[in-house]
């Protein structure tokens, strides 16, 4: 007998081998009507699985968040049968389940956009015809049997561990899939779905396989829910920075370089004042930036360890007469540099900052806008300290990230501490040590965190922050990793107050992470409306007529010397045109000159959302000015 | 007969075959005393080369500047003789003139600086006991059997033309070289020299070759000739930039990277202001700076023509499927960005800049200090523009370069122009018309310029200028290309006025040239005391107890927030010895308190030169900011 608590506290029994479905109508038979699945112990289990052990039992209706994926692995099957249904010659693959949604790769599959109506509509009829999902263990030999025609399926069988049961599912009478679950019971369950998109996808993800058709979908339980999802991806799709990269100017791609972005003048702009806004908090803060090499022997990526377990995420090249690599990332050359000369504990914290070119040579299928990319640059420093300095430097990290995150721009964000994992290196007192300083730094920051026990990597604890864009979607970007095994693979020392060598200790951080990324979150956070001080162009010169072009001219060479980037639009066009032009392209201050403006040294300044105000041209730029200085996150001008 | 005409108009007639030595002897005995060779029709001929042909002839004497690469050469051959007497095993290869010297090559011979004494001594006692030089024509077989056992001097017999004939000049009766010339009459001259230095280096410069050993030598006419050029051999070498760049902790090479320097914070500091600077240029003059990938595919190299010409200058990777190369100059990528969207006159002239990292594959031996580097960045840019826009474009150019060189530094330059070459591609016209536009850029800027008639790329004409350093070096820096093959090569129109495609016309500019470079000549052009906006620490606060220490701490970070780069030194050391240190590093302003200067909220600073002044808190450091703000090139307190 299995022993099972419910949340209610309540117990109850079963023979080993009860399903879901037995136990939820123990309960009520109202709830099995809602029931889609259970969690047991941590893990969900559809409702037909037999279940082989006791303990923490959840019954997941159509309420809980965590019965979703099932609806959607159901749902991907259901598609699976319209398209099998409609196009007789494609050939199933695998179609889990994705954030959000599901996806199906089919091979022989030949589909555009305006099928996805038909195989919606032939879906919807299939949950009248047919109604129950139901489960089948068998043999390895019966599964060859079974799907040994279809070489993908074949090729999945002989993946599965001799050890595990082979199941497969059916729906209704002429659809069998190979799956381990968990699918809902009914098609019941099955109403408020959308086919979302098509794309080609390599077999298992790699290039040298065959191209797929994969169709992306979602499913909701509720229509409602459904219908906020399509609204979120609309709303998603109009902030897609790629789409605003193009808009605005702010980069492209060619096929001549794949993943590495082309910055225009205007994308080009937000890189460097990023990078110069992260330099001047630099000078206050006390690192020292350096420039590196792109090129390095192997030798380095020997000594470092990423020859044995990166070599092939990087892009190789012979040198000389050695084999060499561009660098990655760059920890080992800031390792070099402190290995240069001998240091001693009055050194430490040695803070070195990086906006090095790096290269990872990421799967070209896998590249995608800024988010994912070969070649990129990070806000990268290593901090070597002491032990006894870790908390400091943590905090001090912490309140770099606000003023960052929370001062300049407007991101919310959580927080995550990851501990010592089992093949963790070192000494556990270390850890400890080295733990602790990054939970009292939290605390004595007031950060809220969550701890993931035994998520550290295995050279060190990390503390992570989440940012949430404006569209609540979240962005891994501040890393602060302590890292004990650099210095012992560079045997990076200092000499103490004791006069004794000791060890050092390396924190790699990152604030912004990827600056291409971090490009792309802004945008799409400010739907391309960025602060002012990132404006690529932050004021617009606009005249009644042409003869006041030359002071328009005048007044934007005054702006430009100051270091304002303005510009006078002298096409000949209607004021209206030219309003909208600027606006369309989000310029923070559209200036519309007339004589009295001129004869009276103010200027008519259109803010956002078409608010206008008559403002003298010397307090106008003064207040530019200072915006820019303080990198003022809104701009009022009173 | 062969006809003369001399210098002063006289003619005079000889013997076809006839030597210098009776030309000089039939015009004065005393002349003959004094001369070292002679031009005939621009060529340089020493006295015993028979002449085969009349023409304008001058004889060289030894105040004649071209007169010294002829004692040069024979002082070469003098030193390999003093060698061939104390080193027997040693190995003669090749030993020609350089700028301001010469070189032997050996094979085995092993030298450390302390013998240069010795070879020196030796050459000296070799000019009493043997005299002349004499030149002897010999056959090809007769030099193989002379020279044959030497491989070294067999290859070079190898490569020499079947239709030359072959010469060696002896000197005394042990010492033979095979060589071409010219050398003086005899050792009278060879008086005052110098072994100045000894490296390695590749026979042929090929590293696959044997490594040889190098002796580099000088000589001059005069004794103080010699001496004065030994003076400026040392204040080149106190001003070399790589004894600087260790001293003043700029930058340093390491092996995993040969070519590639590593810049610590101070030499970061230095690279991100020059950036900034011109960044600052380009916003007021109208650049629109990108950034753009590192590696592309070989496709874009063969549209460029890169991958014809260029090669193996490229580092080669593979990418993808494909073969690839980091890219050595930014102009394919600038070309694509003008094509990625069609462009009208209106949009002319576009002027597109870039840092981006560029790679060249320089032989691992010809690398040296930051002048030759194998990654590097320029202030590089190319301007797009119509036909009638090139004259001004130039224009706007030169004036950037004289803000640059004249106003901001305090260099001189000279001015070049290189015309039409006789492989020219286009039409003649286009090429006077863009000659003249040159030309009358120059002349309305009024800059004085050499011609070099013929001496343009096959694509287009351009300007040098040639920057003069405080040593009167010079560097070739701005460069002024004009391109007409690009415009081809990538298909480059645009819609002129007339509605009708036009070629655009792309003018390849840079100022600094390579910032690495730069970098280098400005660290010795001010023997590493930088001008203030550009000095890695600007001010250094100074206690003259303990107790001020927070008083100075609080000052410095006032500073940092400013963007004054600022320290303190704490360190239990004398205040003597902090001033020492701080102006061994060149900080411009030393600034020393005590509780006096605390308490009056005043500095006592300490400028270049030991000069003191008590100032106010407040305006010294607005001082400072204006003085950064204005790229002052020198700073005065007042």
């Amino acid at each position: 007998m299995l022993e099972f608590s419910l949340l209610n506290g309540k117990r109850i029994s079963f023979p080993r081998g009860v399903c879901g479905v037995e136990i939820a109508k123990s309960i009520s038979e109202n709830l099995l009507k809602d029931s889609v699945g259970l969690i047991l112990n941590g893990r969900v289990f559809d409702l037909q699985t037999p279940l082989i052990e006791g303990g923490e039992l959840r019954i997941l209706t159509l309420k809980d968040e965590e019965a979703l994926p099932i609806l959607r692995h159901s749902t991907a099957h259901l598609m699976a049968y319209a398209i099998k249904e409609l196009f007789p010659n494609a050939k199933m693959t695998i179609g889990p389940v994705i954030e959000d949604g599901f996806f199906y790769d089919f091979d022989d599959l030949d589909l555009s956009i305006e099928a996805f109506g038909a195989i919606e509509k032939k879906m919807h009829e299939l949950t009248n015809e047919v109604k129950s999902f139901d489960r089948v263990e068998i043999s390895r030999e019966a599964a060859f049997k079974l799907f040994g025609d279809n070489l993908y399926k074949k090729e999945i069988i002989q993946g599965l561990p001799q050890s595990e049961s082979i199941t497969y599912y059916t729906l209704g009478d002429k659809f069998i899939d190979l799956c381990r679950g968990p699918h809902v019971l009914n098609t019941n369950f099955i109403k408020h779905f959308k086919i979302l998109k098509t794309a080609g996808a390599y077999w298992r993800g790699k290039s040298e396989n065959k191209m797929l058709t994969r169709l992306y979908g979602t499913a909701f339980f509720k229509k409602k829910d459904l219908d906020d999802h399509l609204i979120f991806l609309e709303e998603a799709s109009k902030r897609d920075h790629r789409r605003l990269g193009k808009d605005l100017s702010l980069f492209f791609f060619n096929d001549v370089s794949p993943g590495s972005p082309f910055f225009l003048w205007n994308g080009a702009v937000i890189y460097n004042e990023l990078q110069a806004f992260m330099r001047r908090e630099y000078l206050v803060r006390g690192y020292k930036e350096v420039i590196t090499p792109v090129i390095y022997y192997k030798d380095l990526w020997e000594t470092s360890g990423h020859w044995g377990h990166y070599k092939e995420d990087m892009f190789q090249l012979p040198v000389d007469d050695f084999e060499g690599a561009l660098k990655p990332m760059n920890c080992p050359s800031h390792m070099l540099i402190y290995k240069q000369t001998p240091k001693s504990y009055r050194d430490l914290p040695l803070r070195i900052a990086d906006f090095g070119v790096l290269h990872r040579n990421e799967i070209k299928g896998s590249l995608g806008g800024l988010t994912r990319v070969r070649k990129f640059s990070q806000d990268d420093a290593h901090i070597f300290c002491r032990e006894d300095q870790i908390f400091n430097e943590i905090c001090e990290v912490i309140d770099f990230a606000n003023k960052v995150y929370t001062e300049t721009f407007d991101f919310k964000y959580s927080v995550v501490l990851s501990t010592r994992p089992e093949n963790f290196m070192g000494e556990i007192d270390v850890w400890n040590q080295a733990e602790d300083s990054l939970k009292f730094a939290l605390e004595a920051k007031q950060i809220p965190y969550q701890i993931n026990e035994g998520d550290g990597a295995f050279y060190g604890p990390k503390i992570d922050f989440r940012i949430k864009d404006a569209l609540n979607r979240s962005w891994q970007c501040v890393t602060i990793q302590l890292d004990f095994q650099n210095p012992l693979n560079f045997d990076l020392t200092y000499e103490g107050s004791d006069g004794k060598k000791h060890r050092v200790v390396v924190i790699h951080r990152a604030i912004l992470g990827s600056l291409e990324r971090f490009i792309g979150i802004l945008a799409e956070h400010y739907v391309g409306r960025f602060p002012f001080w990132l404006s690529p162009e932050q004021v617009r010169f606009l005249t009644l007529n042409d003869k006041l072009h030359a002071s328009a001219f005048e007044m934007k060479d005054d702006f430009l010397k100051q270091g304002i980037r303005a510009s006078v639009d002298d096409r000949n066009e209607s004021l209206g045109k030219k309003i909208r032009d600027a606006e369309l392209i989000k310029i923070p201050f559209i200036v519309t000159l007339g004589e009295r403006e001129i004869q009276d040294k103010t200027v008519s300044v259109r803010s956002v959302g078409g608010k206008t105000k008559v403002i003298s041209y010397e307090r106008f730029k003064n207040l530019c000015l200072e915006f820019i200085k303080n990198r003022e996150r809104t701009v009022d001008l009173g």
